[in-house]
Order: C-alpha cells, then sequence, then structure tokens
C-alpha cells in the first residue's frame, strides 16, 4: 500500500464537514479525566453516588473474581450467568414487573423493545423531545412512526385515535435527559387504554430517583404492574455500573429473547457491570433516603440558580448559543465545578444548554459553592 | 389500575407470534450457568482465554477500584477517563491505525461507523453474510444500501462503478460470525480503490485470532494504515472483556467524536472492562503464541469432523432444521460439550448450524475429546 493518503472523496468530506462543525462551535473533544480531581461533578449521571461505593465496588470485584472478566458470548448462548439470572429477577421483584431482562447498555434495551414489538402493523407515537436510543429504535423498527409535539398528550391521543394499524406503541422517556423534565405518564397510559395502545417509558433519567422509594415514575403513577406499560432502565446512571434493562410481562420478556436482535446479536453484560448493578440495587431498596437526598440537591441547586423545582435530580439552564454555552462551561470549571454541556446534536439546533445533576453524595457545602460559581459564570455571560 | 391482564392486542399478538416460533423449533430460553462447570466450551468467543487469565483479572479489580464501577456519563461528559485514553491509544498502537475510540460494545461501533460516514450521498455495499449490528447500522444510516451476494468481489465492484452517489463504503464482515469464513479483503479494498470508495470491515473474530501476531485480517492484507480502511473490533471476543473500538484515522475518529450517535448517547464503557480489555492487549502484544493455539486447536478439531481448515476459530456445522439443531447440540451439552446453536433469526432460514470455536486455552485432549462427542452426535442424526 501507499504511505500517502489517498485523494479520496473521504478526506474531503470529512474536512469539509469538520470545517462546518467548528465554525458553529460544534467541534468536540475528549478530555480524559484522571483518577482524583478536586472538582464538584455536576455532569455524571451516578445519581446517587453508588459508582464508588464501598459494597458495590466490592460487589464487582467479587463478580470479576468469580465469573471472569467478560460475559464471553451472547446472553443466549454463553453471556447468562446465574449473577445475570440474579439481576434480572432483583429489578423485576423491585419495580413490581413480571419479568425483567439484562440487555448490555440502555441504548442496546431501547433499540430491542421498538425493533421487536412494532411490526408493520404499528404505530409509533414518539414523543419529540426523546432520547436518541429511542429515537433510533423509531427509525430501525418497521411500522410508521409520528413523532408528536413535546409532553402533548391531546397530540398522542389524536395519532393513535387516526391510526389505521391494529396495533400501537406509545414511547418517552420519564424523565427527559437534557432538560429534566417529567413525562404526563398517567394521562399518557389513561390516552393509551382508551385507544389500545402499549405504552414503553424509559426510565433511565429517573428510575433510582424518583417515585416510591426510587422505583421510577410508572412506579409512582401506581402503573407498576400494568402488562401494557413497558419500562426500559439504564444501569449506568442510579445504579452505577453499566448496561440496561427491560422490565414488562413473561410474555413481552420471551418475546425479545426470541427476536430482539440488540439482545441476540450482542455480547452480554460484563460480570462487573452485573455484579455492580445488584449490589447497587439491593443498596437502594434498602437506603430509601437515598433518592430523596439527590432531589433534596437538586431542588437546592435550582432555586439557588432561580429555575423551577426539578421534576429528578436535572437542573438545565438553557445558552442557545454553543459557542457562549462552552464558554460558561469553562468557566465554571475554572473554578472547579464541573457541568454538562449539551449542544447540537445532543440538542436540537438554538438549544444548548448547561445540563447539572446533583447527586446524592454531594453535601450541601457542595451544592452551595456549586451554585455560587454556576451563577457567576451565568453572570457573566450577560 | 386493574390486575386482569387487558384484552389489548399485545397480548394476542405476542401469543400468536411465540405458538409460530414454536412450532418451527425457533423458541429460546436463556440457561443461566454456573461459576464452575464440568464441560468443554466450544460456545463462548473467549477466544484466547483472557476473560479469566490472572493479569487481565486484575487489572479489571485495580481498575474498579481506582475509578469506580460506571463510566458515570457518555465519553463526551464524564465517561472518558484515562484508563479509556490508554486503551484508545494503544489500540491504535497494537493495530497500526492512526488512531482508534472505544465504544461501550461492537454493536455500538459499527452503529457509530456507518450512521456517521454514510450521508444522502453515499452508497453503501453491505455482504449478505455481514452482522446483525453491520445489518442495522445499514438500515439506521442515511443512503443507499445495496446487499451484493456473500463474498462477491465482482458484484462489490459493480455496484460501485453504477452508483449515482459521489461517495461509497464496503461493508464486511473479516471473518464471519457463523461460519466463520473469511472476507477477501485485499481484493475489496483493490476494488475499493479503484472505484474511489471507503472499506469498512468489523475484525469482531479476526483482531486477536487472525493476522501477524492476532493483529487481523486487514493487518494481514498489509493494510492496517490503509488510510480508506476503516476497521471495527469487540473488546468482547478475544480480549476477553466487553466493548467495542473503531480503528481508524485522526480524521475518522474526530468525525465519530463529533456525530456517531451511538458515541455520544451511550454511557461509556465500564472501568473494569475498559482495565480488562488494555491488560488482555498487552498478553496478546507479548504472548504471540496466544492466536497461533486457538488457530493450531481450531484446526485440530475441523480435521477430526471432516471439515475444510477454519480461517480463524469458528468451525461450524450446518444442520438445516433448526429442531435437530437443538437436539445435536443438546446431545452434545450431555456428554460434557458445549456448542453453539445458530437458528433463525441469527442465520437465514434452512441455515441452521451448530458453531465452535476452539479457544486457544484448551487442550490438546480437550480438543480430541470434544471432536469425538461432535461427531457421535452428529452420527446420530443419521
Amino acid at each position: 500500500m501507499s504511505d500517502a493518503p489517498l485523494d479520496a472523496p473521504l478526506d474531503a468530506w470529512l474536512a469539509a464537514h469538520a470545517d462546518d462543525r467548528a465554525r458553529h462551535g460544534l467541534h468536540r473533544e475528549l478530555r480524559p479525566r484522571p483518577a482524583t480531581e478536586h472538582v464538584i461533578d455536576l455532569a455524571g449521571n451516578d445519581y446517587l453516588g453508588l459508582s464508588r461505593d464501598p459494597s458495590v465496588v466490592a460487589a464487582a470485584i467479587a463478580a470479576v473474581q468469580t465469573w471472569g472478566c467478560g460475559a464471553t458470548g451472547s446472553r443466549l448462548v454463553t453471556g447468562t450467568t446465574e449473577l445475570h439470572a440474579a439481576l434480572d429477577r432483583e429489578l423485576a421483584a423491585f419495580a413490581g414487573a413480571g419479568d425483567a431482562l439484562v440487555f448490555a447498555s440502555g441504548y442496546a434495551a431501547n433499540l430491542g423493545v421498538l425493533t421487536a414489538l412494532a411490526d408493520g402493523g404499528t404505530l409509533i407515537v414518539s414523543d419529540a423531545g426523546n432520547h436518541a436510543s429511542l429515537i433510533d429504535g423509531c427509525r430501525l423498527a418497521r411500522g410508521e412512526v409520528v413523532v408528536t409535539a413535546h409532553r402533548d398528550v391531546a397530540a398522542v391521543e389524536r395519532a393513535l385515535a387516526q391510526r389505521s394499524q391494529p396495533r400501537a406503541l406509545v414511547v418517552t422517556d420519564a424523565v427527559f435527559s437534557v432538560d429534566g423534565e417529567a413525562a404526563p405518564i398517567a394521562e399518557l397510559y389513561d390516552a393509551c387504554r382508551r385507544q389500545r395502545a402499549t405504552l414503553v417509558v424509559d426510565e433511565a433519567h429517573s428510575f433510582g430517583v424518583v417515585g416510591p422509594e426510587g422505583r421510577g415514575l410508572v412506579a409512582n403513577a401506581g402503573l407498576a404492574g400494568a402488562p401494557d406499560v413497558i419500562r426500559t432502565v439504564t444501569l449506568s446512571k442510579a445504579l452505577g455500573a453499566q448496561g440496561g434493562a427491560v422490565l414488562a410481562t413473561p410474555a413481552v420478556v420471551a418475546h425479545l429473547v426470541d427476536v430482539a436482535r440488540s439482545f441476540i446479536f450482542d455480547t452480554g453484560l460484563a460480570p462487573a457491570s452485573a455484579g455492580a448493578a445488584l449490589q447497587a440495587l439491593r443498596v437502594l431498596a434498602s437506603r430509601p433516603a437515598l433518592p430523596a437526598a439527590a432531589r433534596h440537591n437538586a431542588g437546592v441547586l435550582a432555586a439557588a440558580l432561580d429555575l423551577p423545582a426539578p421534576a429528578a435530580t436535572i437542573v438545565s439552564v438553557p445558552i442557545a448559543d454553543p459557542m457562549l454555552a462552552v464558554d460558561t462551561a469553562r468557566r465554571c470549571a475554572e473554578a472547579g465545578v464541573r457541568v454538562g454541556c449539551f449542544r447540537p446534536p445532543s440538542v436540537p439546533d438554538g438549544r444548548s444548554r448547561l445540563r447539572m445533576a446533583a447527586r446524592a453524595d454531594l453535601t450541601i457545602d457542595d451544592v452551595s459553592r456549586a451554585a455560587d460559581v454556576v451563577a457567576a459564570a451565568l453572570g457573566q455571560r450577560v
């Protein structure tokens, strides 16, 4: 082969796109973080601080020692250990679901549910603010997709009522990932029942954080055991590990095991992550004050910034201009507070924001100091 | 809510599909495996036996102790630790690529490459035998997709030559996941150069197994540094952990960081898996006899079963009828040998098979005994 780069269309195409992103303030760089930092972190999703909980760390280590570092295959082949089965079982029990099925990621769980449960005779009604993994699931699924305005239950019911398809799925985040607002779960469920549709709820940012003892928004609406509500959760946020799961009836789970491509064709979750998630779940079940502490910290942070009370732990500040958003986040970092900075394509054009999550393990001094720093950084931009 | 299941379309639809699968021998059940087993495992993809290598286990444990159990966010937010950066760097160096980018799974890496690099002006030419994650990537990507006959370079070149699009990607597994045959990488690359297309190669089943010191089939063809060849690898097979990565030029990697949805919107790889994969990579680099041992064992197994010499470690026996395939695998298991059993939708209709992978850490006695057991089980079905 030649050592010189080819004058191939790829190079020119990449360069043009890179220039365009740079011009619009949309270039990103990975910034590796060290193991020990002196920052107050509001950017991560370790909502309960369980990623470094000693009992969770010990469980991950025990899992590696017992099971090795990898699941070694798809969950249908060699990738289901007794540890994975226990995690499925305890997730279902905690969440009040008939059954549960652990995927290698929440992304994979969402792809799996939507592609396995929608066929050509299915209408999928998807909230305009849904997470990328739900959007990609809609794109991959057979069946027509209608995107409805954000949290617009009347629009959802209209789409369902006007459909020609025998079946329908209504798809929503429970707590939306960037702005942190809650979906109208009870109202969506009522619309689904009237229109004979199934409700699919992604509890990535609500499971472990809101609802009775952190059981999420569906449980909060009294719908945990409803056979026509399917939940997905992540194991990488409140549970501090990695992976995702579907909470549903045994019939839905059996269907996913047989046909969900992102389940069948993906290596099972690593034992360390399965062990960590299982122990984190046990900590959550035994310490109902943890979700309350996270919500309390988020409320204090929001109040200090004159923002509305958050639905969960996510507090979000709109800064339309992506370059200004980056600059504000940089000023926070220089003052020792790490905040998330979301720009297109993570958010729609013109809707960049700072995103903060107040973890349960922050002290009230941390929260106060963080609020001061963020307020000052925001003030400087006026 | 009512406790009784609703008479919703979902229930009837699930039941009809379950009946249909049962009738065709396509129902699957998860079979949790215990930590200690007395079986010869030919079903897993831990090709080099590194999932339980003491140094790899120690590295996973050290990673959990240093970094915690989860990456805590997207790699763009908090999910890139110095450990992830080291893994990116050492993967690129080992593979002779300009750069590397670790995703949370190989599935996510394939979705990311295809969706980020194909636009409306791109033709994607995809081998009919490609893995589900490549197929799903093609489905999700913008741009027209043409599926060409399995390993048919002339058909690929025809599709490229006849295209109306300025850009093209040619997509192939390096070693196909079920039957284990190798793609004609050098010929595909020549066709790509003549037709100004980029070659995308999934080295899931070749990285760590074939090529110079296990560097894979692209390296074997002398194309490791070619700027118009993009490779994906998994960290969950030869490296015994979890995750995936893209090996490409810095320009491609920068593009993925900015736009690949399955990178941006997925939690970073858990530290335990990153640490395990990094140490496994170091073991691989220091022990070039490991890939050779895996290939040798596969050759012995194939010869004993009167099958053609395998391209990598995968040995496959076609059994058209899925129920017969399950029955044969069950007989092997009863005799202490676990083999994979692939049925639709993992393989096309009428193409069920037993799939075996001979790991580097099997003794020659294990391989002989496994061959006897499989031969006997196959004989019984005549």
